[in-house]
């Protein structure tokens, strides 16, 4: 362990910020870490609103389910996957774009992703707490509407940035067996794996809700995918022009 | 700036590296910075598969378009979005997962990134040095089989990791104002951004093969996307069980 993967594996999201502000200089270093993020050939689809307004903050928070903590933190970044700059660069070149295909989708989306992830660490190295939002995929369609956002590009997750308010413990995460495997896929760890998680998970959500919230990882999954969530997302993202052949 | 805004932003790929392996104690502090990046509803949506043996890495090496860096470089890990996992712990619980959705698609493609910055910055901390690799989704059939990878799971991208034996410059990024709007996207900067960018990037490319490229970015971009590329890659998903409803 250095200093580096200390903090890094230190990461818990942050839901209670204080209201300190984040100063352009921070602002600055947190979108050259992201910008620096590798990107599929160069292409660097992706863009960044930073929210600053109240209003929309408000109106986001709402939109991404009611949770208060996108309106309370100083800064408010929406991170949208991006094709329509480079539509514009081919423009330039006078190529039409060909854009409607699922790999153009996973790379956009992979894109925005590492970016988004070299902000977390940057941000939280200066001792910025964050907490990413995909609950902005809620209502797309408003979210759109609210930032203006082009055809050829949406929002894939939102990302709350600000003095921690709060010192959540961090969530403990799956065995390593369960994730990791040497040369060849295999599920033969998955039942102890999942039944050792689920003991640790258990005791996690006690300690956090002092008794009251008495589930297990696997009962969260079940729950969680018993029904499809956001069924929206497709016919939205084809409104907005992407394409998965 | 800090140590780690400063080590983020010194990033750059590395396709050559030197014989000296990765320490299972390395392996492991890269792996746990992995799993402790955000990830939606803590679903963990992502396997990796690392590759030590020899004759797989050199059959990859070819599937990912020949790239002997894939076969070089001591460590070559794949990153694998997996709905598998989670459908065994619905299934532990008597639950029939729903899987089928762009949104599911949408999450694990996320999770899996995040994790994969998390395992670059680490391993960049320890000295190390790391390229992604697309080119795993070339032929992801054979891959799948060469990994014996499941249903519910596909590979998203491959990483080599090693100690650097180059020392690239980065590679400039666009300037912050296309890739930054606040409050509401705007295209008002494109031009002026992308003619900025293509006099930068025409001097990184002239620089870094002594004259012999004469390109700039949009140049790149338009020779990129004048063709779909991949279009393998729904078909493909389609047979490993994703559904994008």
């Amino acid at each position: 362990m250095n200093d580096f993967t200390e903090l890094i594996q230190r990461h818990r999201s942050i839901r209670r910020f204080k209201p300190d502000g984040i100063t352009p200089e921070q602002l600055n270093a947190i979108l050259r870490s992201a910008q620096a993020a590798s990107t599929s050939s160069n292409v660097q689809a992706y863009s960044v609103i930073g929210v600053t307004d109240s209003a929309k903050k408000r109106e986001l928070a709402v939109l991404a389910g009611d949770q208060k903590y996108v309106e309370q933190c100083p800064l408010f970044l929406v991170w949208c996957a991006d094709l329509l700059r480079l539509r514009h660069a081919c423009g330039k070149q006078g190529i039409e774009m060909v854009h409607g295909t699922m790999e153009n989708f996973i790379v956009a989306t992979v894109d925005v992703s590492l970016a988004a992830q070299n902000a977390a660490i940057a941000a939280e190295s200066m001792g910025l707490g964050i907490v990413y939002i995909g609950g902005i995929r809620n209502q797309p369609r408003e979210v759109t509407r609210l930032l203006q956002l082009p055809e050829l590009v949406y929002p894939v997750f939102g990302m709350c940035i600000g003095y921690p308010d709060q010192d959540p413990m961090p969530r403990p995460r799956l065995p390593l067996a369960a994730v990791y495997h040497e040369n060849a896929y295999s599920t033969a760890s998955f039942d102890r794996a999942i039944d050792e998680y689920d003991v640790v998970m258990r005791e996690y959500y006690r300690q956090r809700t002092g008794g009251k919230r008495d589930t297990s990882w696997s009962q969260e999954m079940g729950e969680k995918f018993r029904q499809a969530a956001r069924k929206h997302m497709r016919a939205y993202l084809e409104e907005q022009g992407f394409g998965f052949e």
